[in-house]
């Protein structure tokens, strides 16, 4: 397989270049191209090339710079409104309506724009998720005007790198993947799964620019906290009624 | 972009080899270069190898002989467990039994996933996803012994394909792709892009075989059926609540 899965690194400034149309074009084919189930394709892709569209994504990403100043932004989003409206016109009664359907659909959506992130770093262009889209669906969906049947689940930045960041820790692969049954975790096994992690530079300055004792309370206290997980818990649910699955 | 996108096929019947260790820990690792938020990499994959061990997850896929067929079946899941482990024994308090965390890990798990698929299909490996694993998630954690906070979301089967079976259709790109804003579909515009996939000889077998007068039809009295949705609904639900996350 190509080099580009093992030294790839999320790119998070863009150079002044735009994507061609030829080029985006082909990226999206290749995502269609992509497992699906029941060959439903029951997701959609929405591209942002226009700067103000941009600019009025930009507060739902939390304005990280990212948004307006890479030359395509991807909205993927689960998608039952097509497939429903087809049954319709079919004198087929849909029953989408409900939390399978929307993760089926979800998985859909995420499997196309991998692969198109994948084929895109392989062209050398750089990508960047927004984990934002779920956290704001509800301003996505006003400012896309996405009808009942669409949820955002994921928003990829796109563009050609205009630097190369340091790649990324990742844990021993052990710390992921398991064989023939999951292997519980003991202290001593969490200690040395995470000790290369816990003793980079990078993590030690996070935890003093911080002012807390572990890394972990980085995550817990600063950057993932629970009352902040629990109000976007509540928004996005509430997307996925109002866009019309049952949860 | 190597061509493998565009030619891609599902792969059912794999030929009787062996993938070798060297090989599978590549894509593995490839599968753990994918995006993650914020670098925690909430999600696991449990590789079955184990034939006694394809036999048992077999019933949660009804049987379909891909499983016990494949020389490898890796299941992806949803992961919190080993994080909240390692946050709680660095003095952090986990706030991750939310919906919204449920979410994250599982994107984290599908796109690990889709990277690994797309790096095999380039090693000319052949991949099936099972989405049984969202269906029969109970019964796949009884077998892989998955623990609280581990919720199963994809099942791939891997292997070298026996034979290649033709290139399923797609609709054209203007289903699943929206320039700057959702453009809603007419009934015209639904007819345009169905017309093909309605015309093909194996979507009229399709209706023939089982008595219905549309495609449509097919997908909502026979192959996805709002009963059927809505029993697996609850019950994949049910897992998302039993393994910690609030629902």
């Amino acid at each position: 397989m190509n080099s580009t899965y093992f030294y790839r690194r999320t790119i998070r400034k863009y150079a002044q270049r735009d994507i061609d149309n030829e080029l985006l074009e082909r990226l999206l084919t290749a995502g269609t191209r992509a497992s699906t189930t029941g060959n439903m394709q029951v997701y959609s892709i929405i591209v942002t090339r226009d700067q103000e569209m941009k600019e009025r994504l930009s507060p739902a990403h939390f304005n990280q710079p990212m948004v307006t100043e890479a030359p395509v932004v991807l909205t993927f989003c689960a998608d039952f409104n097509r497939f429903n409206l087809w049954c319709r016109l079919r004198d087929a009664e849909p029953g989408y309506d409900n939390y399978l359907s929307f993760m089926t659909a979800a998985i859909d959506a995420l499997l196309a724009a991998q692969t198109i992130c994948n084929a895109a770093e392989e062209e050398g262009l750089g990508i960047c998720y927004l984990g934002t889209a779920t956290y704001n669906a509800d301003s996505i969906i006003k400012v896309l005007e996405l009808p009942r049947g669409v949820v955002p689940v994921a928003t990829v930045t796109l563009g050609w790198p205009a630097q190369v960041p340091e790649q990324p820790d990742r844990l021993p692969l052990e710390a992921v993947v398991h064989y023939e049954k999951y292997h519980e975790f003991t202290p001593e096994l969490i200690d040395s799964l995470y000790r290369e992690k816990e003793a980079r530079a990078d993590s030690r300055q996070f935890i003093a620019e911080n002012n807390k004792s572990t890394l972990a309370q980085v995550f817990t206290d600063v950057r993932y906290k629970k009352a902040d997980n629990e109000h976007f818990s509540e928004k996005f649910l509430d997307v996925i009624r109002r866009q019309g699955f049952a949860v």
